[in-house]
């Protein structure tokens, strides 16, 4: 059998990147001590998801001490890590900046394997319930992210991403059996939407379909709803945190991915001669 | 406010077309009565859901006493039907037969609307819990099938189309702000899956989504799930039958489309200038 044992790290984030890290590095010492092979962290792991905090904790990847914390941890430890996310900052050629939110793959060597700039900024403003306006601050990343693994091609997204399904479409295309989604949902959307949209991208495309969540910190600003979650290829829930801090460990089937397939031939049975998802190409 | 009373006839099929006919037109008096504007059947509501049943039920379109019956209701009683769908016989210009699985919608004079033809054929085969090919005696519609109203654009698929988000996202696209799915879950698809693609589909594209489908009836040979269903823009489901005969009438507030599209502008934030889902234009 074709087996991954995944660990989600369900951490609460804090206004102390210091101590965000520490809670980041005690989830994946408990989490290669169950035997996970890969742990996944929350979207914006070091830094509360605040606007006005983005630029405050940004860091440029190659001298951000977060990575280099998660990368010896993943070399050490021998681990493969998805470090959910990160504002990551980049000085552009005009010498402004800009602050992208990041997610870091690093193999059980340390090395990076993949890196996510989220596609699709949240901007929403529900009445009187919620309003976020990410594009206030953060700029959108223009690639789609598929990661290489012994364990087939993984599909990234964060967050927001998760609403869109040409993305999870067109990283299925490309061989993704996995799709991975860092995501701090919160309080009005989270209830209504979070489960249907993992279980819809994980059932359209049969892969697994994972979110990680910070936990709701009831004194933050922004109310994340937590919920980790991981779908099966059928569309089923097969481990869900609630809004509390959790470890989940999980062992995925990877061939029931091919099982689905050949039961409910979706993917084959697309008319793709009559319709099609395609990548714009960039000039 | 902008509004849409509609009724979801979930009625039960049995092996005798008469009684089937006869049985919709009761179902769709009583919607009237209920003052709805709109009725909607099942799936092959006029015929077992069977592979060697299509062809004895089949049609020829112009010479259909099913569809005449309809139209004569649709007039009479001043009410849009959507005849859900029947088997629909068209003879070749080679003089073969081809039957089609398609959706004939009337307006409140009885003129014909619109026509929609499966467009993805269901050929499953879940070991040893259920097996149907629908190719084997079927043959599938090309067409996009968009139908203009006073409610505005209305878009059809049938069943198995439903589980492809491409035509879903295409309808969307070319204006649809409600999509209708007649549709005959079984036993095991149904619980796993109904509910959780229309409400994705309602909640991706941000517009009201209905399935109806046949009552279960034991007796057949095909056990559909029943459960006929809407969804509205917000992914919440506001309506949903058991699996007995049931007639489902409700009042949709059209202007949720506008107001949810607003809070959350998905269909706004897609990033078109990195993807693109398209029709492929037939030569």
């Amino acid at each position: 059998m074709n087996i991954l044992k995944v660990a989600l790290c369900q951490i609460n984030v804090i206004d102390n990147k210091e101590a965000n890290i520490k809670e980041a590095e005690t989830y994946i010492k408990i989490a290669r001590d169950k035997g996970a092979e890969l742990a996944i962290l929350p979207e914006m792991f070091n830094c509360p998801y605040e606007n006005s905090k983005f630029r405050k904790y940004s860091e440029i990847a190659e001298d951000s001490i977060t990575l280099q914390h998660i990368q010896k941890l993943a070399k050490e430890l021998k681990i493969y890590i998805l470090a959910g996310s990160i504002p990551e900052k980049e000085i552009n050629e005009d010498g402004s900046e800009s602050i992208y939110n990041t997610s870091f793959f690093y193999d059980n060597n340390g090395k990076l394997i993949g890196k996510h700039r989220k596609m699709h900024l949240f901007d929403i403003d529900v009445k009187g319930k919620i309003r976020f306006k990410e594009s206030d601050t953060l700029t959108a990343g223009d690639d789609f992210t598929l990661v290489d693994t012994k364990w087939g091609k993984i599909g990234l997204g964060i967050c927001y991403d998760i609403r869109f399904p040409e993305l999870a479409r067109i990283l299925t295309q490309k061989g993704a059996r996995i799709l991975i989604y860092p995501g701090a949902f919160n309080l009005t959307t989270g209830p209504s939407h979070w489960e249907t949209l993992f279980k819809a991208r994980a059932l359209d495309n049969q892969v697994y379909c994972i979110g990680v969540s910070p936990a709701l910190n009831q004194k933050g600003e922004y109310n994340a709803f937590g919920h980790s979650i991981i779908c099966d290829p059928w569309g089923d829930i097969v481990a869900e945190a609630k809004y509390d801090e959790k470890l989940i460990t999980e062992i995925l089937d990877l061939d029931l991915i091919d099982n689905v397939r050949k039961d409910i031939p979706v993917l084959a049975n697309r008319r793709t001669d009559l319709y099609q998802i395609n990548e714009v190409k960039k000039e």
